[in-house]
């Protein structure tokens, strides 16, 4: 059953996507220009992937503090690149009840300031690195364009803030922290992400470097998913990041930040999400298994609906049954609209013949199977034959979405008729980025580590190829 | 071994404080006037508060959301009580990048305003009813004076929001959320606070009436520390927020909020902790048992710490083992100003004899047991006995502070000496209450509910008593 209050995927991309936002109760518009309110089925999501990436945070050695939310402007004046980076979208607290404040204060955009300024108080010796420190907490940037959970002026977020004594150690957080969000959006989101260093151009204002994670959306637009950036000392000399070395010298900490963010959500949606609504990968539903019983007051439905919800709970599997007042019809459409993986349905009239329906959300098969064959074992197969085949599906979207080009007469032609991945050659100079980006405001999105060398010659003025590069429109 | 930055408690109790707070690694201060970094010993007691109420309130039904921070001015002004009560506070945001915000912003200081505007947008049918939702977040209130945890510009709580079709649902929500809270306080922080209705003067800006809970330190000052507000109908007529009813009429929704805060760690300090450091209760603890090997790459001393450790870890005792360069004396002092419930010793002359050392952190008893004495189940029975035991302490105290006054001449006596609560009877006049908050700041904390009679008269005016009050000096 199609659902009326979404548009076609296919024929109006952006309007699928808001839809299949408020039919599925994740997110609304607010009075607060630009800011969503992040309704329970959306923050539902944003706690999974929170324990999830907590955990392995933790795990890795990382602990949790909270730093203010405020930054001082001298503070943040102290780091040119980065104010001169974020400078239009920085929001300013200057007024407490009805007088000005003395100091203008910004509203954090993102913590690197405040960080150093604590790790230069807290630092003595190598004695005390690494230190690695995460928080998650809400950051404010006055974005023109909006949309929900893809671009917020105000979004959630985890910001990773570690110092270590050698830059050997500072390139390898880099690197693993980078790791382990490739592991996230494949293993748990389903997205079979790329990623590589950003070009000069591209990277966070003021680091050595940034490590992109890049996913492609069902429309071929690309996506920033997280990213690494290894500052090197140029932060920690900015804002005085000291320690004493092993050999009893002064040293500036090497330092590291990496974040992601609820734009996870949206890219979730854009990858998964049909014309039927948001189709959840099992290993981040929140709820993976409804089920609903049909027949009312049958007592052998019901017995058997609480004996396998049980079972299943018990098992750690996250279901429930819906025995609201709403007709079966209903329920079924809601269930599919919010993207549970798996919906059972227990009918007085298929028990009389000894079977139950077990349907799919991603693929919407409905499978008879018989009452006996209802096992929790059937049901984990089948979240995780699920999670695999939503992989696989995005993975082969993903492959066919994947263009090489030669020449730039190859990339107008593969971004006028259907954008994606591009793979092509380049010579590193930013006049060339500039060029290309005059193709529909094509991007490069990060340079292939190891890549093989698709062409001897840049794609764009035929001078000497430096880098393998992968091009696309970004959102 | 008394630790040589610790003020002594009953030299002064406000350096010893924050001397506690420093020594423990809980927070410090920053750059940013009036807001503290929240370090990670002091986080993780957080997380683990959060981790236990949000489990609790889930299981009552309520879900989590989260809403914009910033509040335009328009929308606060519809609620002129609100507004007048947190006017001073109130930090504006008008600036983005160089140039004028059209409308400014308030940070948010409490969500009421965004929460009704966005029912007022939801709400449709009783059907919809009861909404309880809850957010976790950052809030900030421009406080003058400022002391980390206990009153900071910027902090850390849940507000729990809920609307509901009837004032009796609503009302049962208010209390219902009280005795969760005194349930916390009393079972898990092993804190014996009581709880009351607020006097109208104290009571939240535009509530029908406050229900808080008040802690008593052990310098016999009063902390509120947790509140529940019913609102009736007085918010959802402000912001409009309307459903039809059972008789297919328009009502307007009866509104309940509650909160508690990063405060509950100041309400930790100053009840458990002692001129060694940090005390924490077993069960908020993050880390409740720390095992110390003594004597050098001892094989069978080394095993036993981890043989025993794993057996913690695998029966939900969260233990560690601390076998980092320092000596043992210094990761014994570690341990105790840090508050680790139980500490163990085992040491390689020890085992000749067949013992091992289990140090209790909140008597700083030190027990010799045998080695085949140390079991999961000694451990846990003596967690569960140093719960109780830090609770009989808190309360035995709390009794011994807790006073009657019978007019103000005893009123006087009793805040000159050693202040407490104070349980006196009132006429109900706000006069009287200014009049008593002239001895020393002295307030109402609350009403006792089904109080007996004490006393007949007003302990102020002497006029007929009407309520069996309890007054003190407050955070």
């Amino acid at each position: 059953m199609k659902n009326e209050s979404i548009t076609s995927r296919d024929t109006d991309f952006a309007k699928w996507y808001t839809d299949v936002v408020r039919a599925a109760k994740l997110a609304d518009y607010t009075s607060v220009k630009g800011c969503i309110a992040i309704e329970p089925n959306g923050y539902a999501i944003w706690e999974r992937i929170q324990s999830i990436l907590d955990k392995k945070f933790k795990e890795m050695g990382h602990v949790n503090v909270q730093m203010p939310m405020l930054i001082p402007e001298h503070l943040f004046n102290q780091e040119k690149e980065l104010i001169e980076g974020f400078a239009p979208e920085l929001v300013w607290a200057t007024e407490v009840g009805d007088r000005k404040l003395e100091d203008r204060y910004a509203i954090r955009s993102t913590s690197e300031t405040v960080f150093c300024d604590y790790y230069k108080k807290h630092l003595t010796s190598y004695r005390d690195l690494p230190k690695l420190y995460n928080q998650w907490c809400n950051v404010f940037r006055y974005e023109k364009e909006t949309r929900p959970f893809l671009r917020s002026r105000e979004f959630l977020w985890q910001e990773g803030h570690t110092v270590h004594a050698t830059a050997e150690e500072a390139e390898w957080e880099t690197k693993r922290m980078m790791d382990v969000y490739m592991w996230f959006n494949h293993e748990i989101l389903a997205i079979p992400s790329i990623s590589g260093k950003k070009t000069e151009k591209e990277k966070f204002a003021g680091a050595e470097y940034t490590i992109t994670c890049e996913d492609l959306m069902y429309n071929g637009v690309c996506l920033q998913d997280g990213t690494s950036h290894y500052f090197g000392q140029k932060f920690s000399k900015a804002y005085d990041v000291k320690f004493t070395n092993k050999d009893n010298k002064d040293e500036y900490a090497y330092y590291t930040t990496w974040g992601k963010t609820t734009r996870m959500i949206a890219a979730i949606i854009m990858v998964h999400a049909d014309d039927y609504g948001l189709v959840l990968p099992p290993r981040i539903a929140p709820k993976q298994v409804v089920i609903i019983p049909i027949g009312k007051d049958n007592t052998e439905v019901n017995n058997l609906c609480c004996e396998f919800n049980k079972k299943l709970n018990d098992n750690n599997v996250v279901s429930y049954i819906d025995n609201s007042e709403k007709n079966p019809g209903f329920k079924f459409a809601e269930a599919e609209v919010n993207g549970i993986p798996i919906r059972i349905e227990i009918g007085a009239r298929d028990l009389v013949n000894g079977t139950v329906t077990v349907a799919r959300r991603d693929t919407r098969e409905k499978i008879n199977i018989k009452k006996d064959e209802l096992t929790v074992e059937y049901i984990t197969n089948l979240l995780e034959t699920i999670q695999k085949d939503m992989y696989n599906k995005a993975l082969e979207r993903q492959n066919k979405l994947t263009f090489e080009a030669h020449n730039l007469t190859d990339m107008e032609k593969i971004l006028n008729t259907q954008p994606g991945f591009i793979h092509a050659m380049w010579c590193g100079d930013e006049s060339c980025e500039l060029k290309i980006k005059e193709i529909k405001g094509c991007k490069s999105r990060c340079i292939v580590e190891d890549g093989k060398k698709i062409d001897d010659k840049c794609v764009c003025c035929g001078k000497e190829a430096k880098y393998h590069v992968v091009w696309g429109i970004q959102y």
